[in-house]
Parts: C-alpha cells; structure tokens; sequence
C-alpha cells in the first residue's frame, strides 16, 4: 500500500471509553461541573485522540513548511518570493516569531523545504525535502501536477513520522510562503462554493486594488482550473501550494497515529480543508489554534466545524496561532491530570456525583511527572 | 496622606516615550507591520504600564482574594459557604485549577484571607488579613460600613506592595467566595445602570427558578441601600464582597507602582470597576484577561473598554482566565524582546521603513535572559 493509502486507512474515529473516563473525572474535579468550559471539551477531545484518560503532552513540535508560488508574478502580494528563503534562515537561526514562540511554550520548531523557489543549503533544524522549486502560476494553469500534490502530502505525513521518532505528543502546523493566501483562498472558494470576494484578504498588507487584483486572479484561477471540490488532490494540484500539501500531509499523519494536531490560520485552514476532503474522519484530530485576521479564514473554519482557541487579530502564520493554541491545550490537559478531586481535597460537593473512574483516573496520575 | 490616598496620587498616565520606542521596535521585527495583532498592542501597553521599551516579566504572582456573602442565606448559590474555606485549603495545597495554571505560566499564588467566614490557621501562602468574616447580607441593608470597605481595598493595596518586595513584573487578580457573583452582579447593575435581570448569571451552576430569585434579590438590594454610582466606595459598602475591594485595592496598588494586571473574569472586573471609580487612569494599566460565560462580564468590559484575550467560557474564577492571559502577554513582551529586527536578519524589507530606535532597542535586549 502506498504512504498516503496506509495513512488514510489508519484514520479512525476517537476512543470513546477514553473520553468517557476523562469526563467522569472531570466531574469529580474541584469545581463546579463544566465550569473549565472549553478547556474541559478540549481535554476530552485529546484524550479521545491519544487513547489516554489522563494525556500527557511532554514532547511538542511545530512543523513550518516552506513553499514558493508562481502566481507571485501576478503581484499578488506586497512581498517579493526571495522573503521566503530569507524568513527560512531567519526560522533555522532562531528569530523569526515562530522561534520566540514555540520557546514560549517549549515546542521544537521544524522547519521543512517542501517547494521553496531557491536553493538552499543544509542546515541544523532544516528538513530538505523540495518537491520542486515552487508552483506554476496557477491563473494560467495548474500550480502542480497531482503526483507533485500527492508527494507533498506525502512528505508531510514523512516528516510528522519522522518526528515520532523523537518523542511528540502534540504537534502544530505552521507555513511560510510569499503568496500563499492566494492559493489560500483559491481552496477555500473551490470547497466552500463562496464567492472568492468573500474569502480573500489582505495577506501581508495589500492596498485596496491590490485586494481587487487578487480576487480577479483567484476568480481566473478556478475558471482556467476547474478544481473538482471533491477532490482533495485535484484542489490542491490545481490551485493549492506545496507547503499546503505538506500542511495537509502533517494533519493526516498526525490523525492516523492519533497526535493531536493544532492548526494554525488561514494558510493551514486551507491544508486541513485538503486532509478533510481525503479523509473526513481527520477533522477530529484538529483544534482550531486561533482565528486570522484574514478574510475567508471564518469561512474556512466553519465549513471545517472548527472553534478557534484564541482570537487576537493575528495575520503571520508560521505557526504562530498554533504554537499559542498548544499553550492552552497543555494548559487544558494539565487541569484534567494535576487537579485534586473533591474527594481528594475534602470540598464539600454533596451535588456532584463523584464517579469511581474518576478516582481511579486520579490515582494513576503523576505519569507526567 | 492614607495608604489609599497616596496610592490614589501615585497614579499617572502611560509613559508615552516608552511606547513609542516599543512601537517602532515592533516595525522594524522580521513581519508585517501589525501582523501580530493584539499582542502587539499588548506588548506596547506593557511599555507603558512599566516605563521600559522592553518590558522583561519575570517575576509573576496571581492574588487570589477569598470572602464570604451574608447573601448566600437567600439561598443564591449552588453551594454552601463552608465551601470558600475549604476551597482555600485546597489552595494553599496545590490541588485547585488556580494552582495548576499557575504553575504552567510560572505564577506563584497568593492568597489572601479578607473575609473568609470562618477562623483560618496560619498556612504557607495564606495571608491571613481579614476585615470582617463575611458581609452582612446586601438584601436587608449594607454589605459592610465604609470604613470596612476602605479596609479591604487597604489589604488589597498592602498585599500588592508586599508581593513586590518578592519581584513582581506582572500580577493576575483573582477570587474566591461562594456567592460572590451576587455582589459582582449588583455592583455591575449598580454602576452600568443595566438592569439587574441583563448582568445577572447562574454562577455555579443554578436552575432557572433560582435565578430568577437571584435576580430579585438582587433588585431588593440595590432598592434598599441605593449605592451612589459615582463612589466607588460607596457601592463596594452598600452591596460588594470583602474579596471584591480586595481586589480593586491590588488592581490600584499595581497601578500606583506600574504594574500590568491581568483582570480575571467577572468577580474580579467587578472589583475593576470599584478601581476605576476610584480612579479612572487605572484602567490603563488593566489587562482583561478573558470573557468569562457569566452573563453580566461583557457588559462590565464594555463600561470599562477592555477587550478580553481569550474567551473559552471559563466560570471558575480563582484567576484562572487571569493567569491564562499572563502567559499571553508574556509571549507579546517576548515577541518584542527577542524576535530578530529586518535588518538582523538579513531580511528584504524595501517597503518597511527601519527605525533607529528599533535598532538600539535590539541592542539592549538580552536584559531578560
């Protein structure tokens, strides 16, 4: 079986007896029931992922994929594709906002050269895999061939494998790429059958016919394309990016080996779009890290069933939102393994049912310690 | 001059210069222009608050401020006053949300006895000043005299001072006491001038039936001791919390010595209020830290033109959303702090105009490693 076959295959629905464990001891926990709101659901939902009553989440990764896109020709975007090589140094010697951020919350950061338009050489913390040396101008044709679509998918699935291997609990999207809240938005319209005027922003900070521009190339695009919106590796082939496809590839691997995955903003969104369409049961595996900005990003997060965690105007990408949001999952898991129970602490609580599984969920923690 | 009265003198406006240089150090980082949103905004805020165009918060503390409510024998609460004690026990032990949030932002808690209705022993990391063990009930006349008043928001000031004799670069404000958002409630109606039954929530957790009793007890307290809404001291006494002016006096004692504090939900915007009665420019120097599900909180941010930061529909209290938003605005002072400038970075940057100052900034920083 192929790679991404395999992966597909492995995706399966959550464990519902460790969620039902997770909830039992949240109810025994000392406060009043629910009263954690969504960090509660956002437990569960990563118990359900791991398989574990009580997750713990040591090892923490942010997987930067890096690609360049032929529709900057178009002019498109307020930046020149040579930012993209040099934000990538910036990524690897550590001083980029991703980098400060991941530190923040002790995430490894993983920067991949899925489709960069330049050469680059190695370099500690940069994983070299070029698909090719970025896409073709999607408004007058398709950005890449569908078995490039599939290899950068592929090498997203590889590297999360990849970093398995040395130890990951949780993991976050990020993206670099001048250009890419093009073909952003280009996958979003092709899936959400929304207008592009809808769901195209301003990305790095295009003026007012800058914005005009975009959206008459993105509409060229789909109607020189034809994007089939039930294919998630046609979308991507003829309007997506190959930093897209690694994103979506990241997602699928880390659903199919059931990591959970926070998912950054409008550039990722559109990556977990393509891993829903190839595999609807993946969109369990994600948390929203935050809302963009970025114009089709609600759209986008809607049409997923997503709930963004935070929501602070952010418009950089990278991982940045994703990295915030791995901060409130640990915090989330954390409450759910460290919190004395009412029994524990001796709170009187003669309305809350305490539950058997929740003291025997509370005897077994200290597996993070 | 008296503790408040000095503290009242002591607050100024922002530092201006101070912002200045932290904004154009955020233009000259390795992004675009506002393209990290609200922690921009955050961080610039910082320099203000503390005078530094690069703010280093290393020394972090959540106050959290326990009470207790005659009103609780009107049958308003889920729960039983004894709780507040034993909730404070469990404080000092670890095993509450508060603790385990605070650990993983690197918070120490503090928390104080103001008005706990019963005898609290000497515990590491209680501080025991109680003004009164509990309120009178606000249905039938006054929650305390004015003096008493006075005397909590003293505590709150003194507690503050004391915390910043151990090195306090941030302080997070929070609550405890069964009942309490009666009070919150009441002081909200009372300020705002909304009606009763729109700021009015289930707080732990009660029925429909109970709600609408809390709500006309509510209107019962404000018809019998009509609070002065121009004097905070005045609402605080008529119908507040010991916990709530302890609350004001730490959010007034941070202003006066150029504090960031983080506002926790609604018990403690509640206590904002008070502050920012007493003194209008100390909401400068509040940061709200989330929107919390209780019904009145976001007409209480709205009267004081706070945005929250995150909005997970906690209800806890305790300073859990406080302390949550202390690792958001430390990751914003870190962005400025430590991500590369353009110009470090080897970045192409021809449309972001590099400042002097960013680079001098860049200089010094490294202060907070």
């Amino acid at each position: 079986m192929s790679k991404i076959d395999s992966t597909l295959a492995a995706i399966g629905p959550l464990d519902q007896a460790a969620m039902e464990a997770a909830q039992a001891r949240q109810d025994s926990l000392t406060k009043p029931r629910g009263a954690l709101g969504r960090l509660e659901a956002i437990s569960i939902q990563v118990a359900g992922i791991t398989g574990r009553a009580l997750p713990c989440l040591r090892h923490k990764a942010v997987i930067v994929m890096a690609g360049d896109h032929g529709v900057v020709a178009e002019g498109v975007s307020a930046y020149p594709s040579e930012v993209t090589p040099q934000m990538v140094h910036n990524f690897v010697q550590g001083g980029a906002a991703i980098n400060v951020l991941a530190r923040h919350v002790g995430a490894r950061v993983v920067v991949v050269d899925v489709g960069v338009a330049a050469e680059l050489p190695p370099l500690q913390g940069l994983v070299l895999r070029k698909v090719a040396p970025g896409t073709a101008n999607l408004r007058r044709g398709p950005a890449m061939t569908r078995a490039q679509a599939l290899q950068a998918v592929e090498v997203g699935i590889e590297v999360l494998e990849a970093e398995l291997q040395r130890g990951l609990d949780i993991v976050a999207t990020g993206d670099m790429g001048i250009g890419n809240t093009t073909p952003s938005a280009a996958i979003v319209a092709a899936v959400t059958g929304l207008p592009v005027a809808q769901v195209t922003g301003r990305g790095t900070g295009i003026c007012d016919q800058a914005l005009q521009h975009k959206i008459a190339v993105i509409e060229d695009a789909l109607r020189v394309n034809r994007p089939d919106p039930r294919d998630g590796l046609d979308v991507l082939a003829r309007v997506g990016g190959l930093e897209i496809g690694g994103i979506a590839g990241v997602i699928l691997g880390a659903a199919a080996h059931r990591i959970p995955v926070v998912v950054d903003g409008f550039i990722s969104t559109a990556g977990a779009m393509i891993a829903a369409l190839l595999a609807p049961q993946a969109t369990a595996y994600m948390i929203s890290g935050h809302r963009s900005a970025e114009a089709g990003h609600r759209a986008a997060l809607e049409h997923l069933g997503l709930t963004p965690l935070i929501d602070l105007d952010l418009r950089l990408g990278e991982g940045t939102g994703s990295v915030l949001g791995i901060g409130l999952v640990e915090a989330a898991c954390k409450l759910l393994g460290e919190m004395a129970t009412f029994e524990e602490a001796g709170v009187e609580a003669s309305s809350v049912k305490r539950q058997a599984s929740g003291r025997r969920a509370a005897r077994d923690r200290g597996g993070c310690q």
